[in-house]
């Protein structure tokens, strides 16, 4: 299996060094030419984990996408979930014919509240048979620094999802295989709009104490979620074991991250900023703004009790008061 | 209900602060007359949590046991672990009856393994039900600073519990009562240990990604323990829901601390550091270390498959290379 990986961030950085770690000739879309012309010189990318280095004979790189994806039997999906329409558009309706697909990207689509597999079935008509998910608790960072990592590799059956944890398992990175496809997507979305949340309570002036109480909540509240949609939505039968490192450990490793975007954005949200102030104030929007709209939504008919998604939601889009979203939020944690 | 506080360190004095600041007159036994006069003259305790004033016409203060025992309704027990034989043996056997008992102590009592109930029923005859315990994340100095904090009341019967529990919930103290009286002291023995073992890993170099798994796997590991020990054990029908602050909050806040003792002394063990030496340079020993041993022996008769416990034992007792046992931990973890 030839792998593709679409996108030239820092996950997508760190996806690559696995992959050519593990002695895998990969090809590797780059929108830039001269991110390509930088990275074929100087064997490493000009802006994202510059530290590592790549061997170059096992790299095709090329800025175009359809070119990228007709040579590949496995894409991996690593762009910004924002980008993702813009560049999928590039390709024909028929380019994913009998190709297998990894989405290594943590969110939704903008704009319409769909899941990655949901967009890639109605334009590309991609079944979920052959649409796969990378989540986990994985700073690309410490990937470049081959700190042990754990991912979690999931798919409608196990037997092809094992097949593509086994290209990317090595002595820094330990694999894992689940059936949870639609879950483990849903919890990533989830645990960055906790995350902001966290933010948010730092910038409230909470402590430890209440940071603990409020994550250990949303990891309930987040089972609560993934449980009835799953009832409504999920037609595999898969096992889920929530105490599991795509589940509670994305959601610890996100909360506890200082360098975190939806963090330092909460954070400024908390401190009284408002939504333009902050994104003025840090040049970007953090993940857990979009999604906490796109998952209200979703929930008007997934029907789940999410206090604490709906109050990042409301705080951030109806301009509810933190501080008052905060003291109705307290009395409910146990 | 009067009150009766046994202990004068950071946890007993944290106590002490929320019953006066609702209006409780307490008892409260000082070993030391030293101590007692300079909170007599100054408001504070001399040693620990320096900032908390209190009224002193809510404190009647003496350094003779008997004597606040006999005058109190309801003993708060919160010396170390360490110390609690030595303390109660200042007792007669009777002087118990007809009292209520609240251990605020996370631990076990060092020797024999027994659970705080199982001494006091053994030496004065306690019966269970009026045996209560405080447990949850709780860092005495955010509750000087009055940080919202949340508090676990556990009792077989519910109503007590929820007495006890009002007297001390108030602005910044929430409370949670449940019946689960036996599984939360073990929550708390458990997570001394895993904290301790978070430091070895923090010692070994592990990174983020894998201390958020390690934690994830250690909160599976602790619901598999108190699960298969209630099989056993607990006659009473408790409810369990271990995403809740007394479990999973406090395994956070202890693992995540920077200030924990237990993740200061396992750093030194993960860096090479033998027992001895680690306890000479900070001068003390951590909870999790006499844990370990108590748990390991403990769980003989249990049974449970708890790896990363007997790999923090197997490493503090029996000089277990941590690399080595970590890296035996590290293929079990999902």
């Amino acid at each position: 299996m030839k792998a593709g990986i679409i996108g030239s961030g820092s996950w997508a950085t760190a996806l690559a060094k696995i992959l050519t770690d593990n002695g895998e000739q990969i090809m590797w879309w780059i929108r830039n030419d001269d991110t390509i012309r930088y990275m074929q010189q100087r064997h490493h990318n000009k802006h994202y984990l510059t530290s590592v280095y790549f061997d170059t004979n096992l790299l095709q790189l090329s800025s175009n996408l359809e070119e990228v994806v007709a040579a590949s039997d496995l894409l991996v999906l690593a762009v910004p979930s924002a980008f993702l329409e813009e560049v999928m558009l590039l390709l024909p309706p028929g380019a994913l014919n009998g190709k297998k697909v990894v989405n290594a990207i943590k969110g939704l689509v903008p704009g319409n509240n769909l899941l990655i597999n949901e967009y890639l079935s109605e334009m590309f008509d991609l079944p979920l048979e052959r649409y796969f998910t990378i989540t986990g608790p994985c700073h690309a960072e410490e990937v470049a620094n081959e700190k042990l990592s754990y991912l979690t590799f999931s798919g409608l059956q196990e037997e092809p999802a094992q097949e593509i944890a086994n290209m990317f398992g090595n002595s820094y990175l330990q694999t894992i295989v689940n059936r949870d496809v639609i879950g483990v997507q849903l919890a990533a979305v989830l645990k960055n709009i906790y995350a902001l949340g966290a933010g948010i309570a730092h910038g409230l002036e909470y402590g430890d104490n209440f940071l603990s109480v409020y994550i250990t909540n949303c990891f309930r509240e987040m089972q609560h979620f993934l449980e009835t949609y799953g009832q409504e939505h999920i037609e595999a039968g898969s096992e889920h074991n929530y105490n599991a490192s795509a589940y509670l450990g994305d959601l610890l490793v996100t909360c506890y991250s200082l360098h975190s975007r939806n963090r330092t954005f909460g954070n400024m949200i908390g401190k009284g900023y408002s939504v333009m102030a902050a994104q003025l104030e840090l040049s970007m929007i953090a993940e857990g703004y979009y999604a906490s709209k796109c998952l209200f939504e979703m929930n008007r008919e997934v029907g789940a009790y999410i206090p604490v998604a709906q109050a990042v939601y409301t705080i951030l889009w109806e301009q509810l008061n933190p501080r008052e979203a905060f003291l109705a939020l307290e009395k409910g944690f146990i």
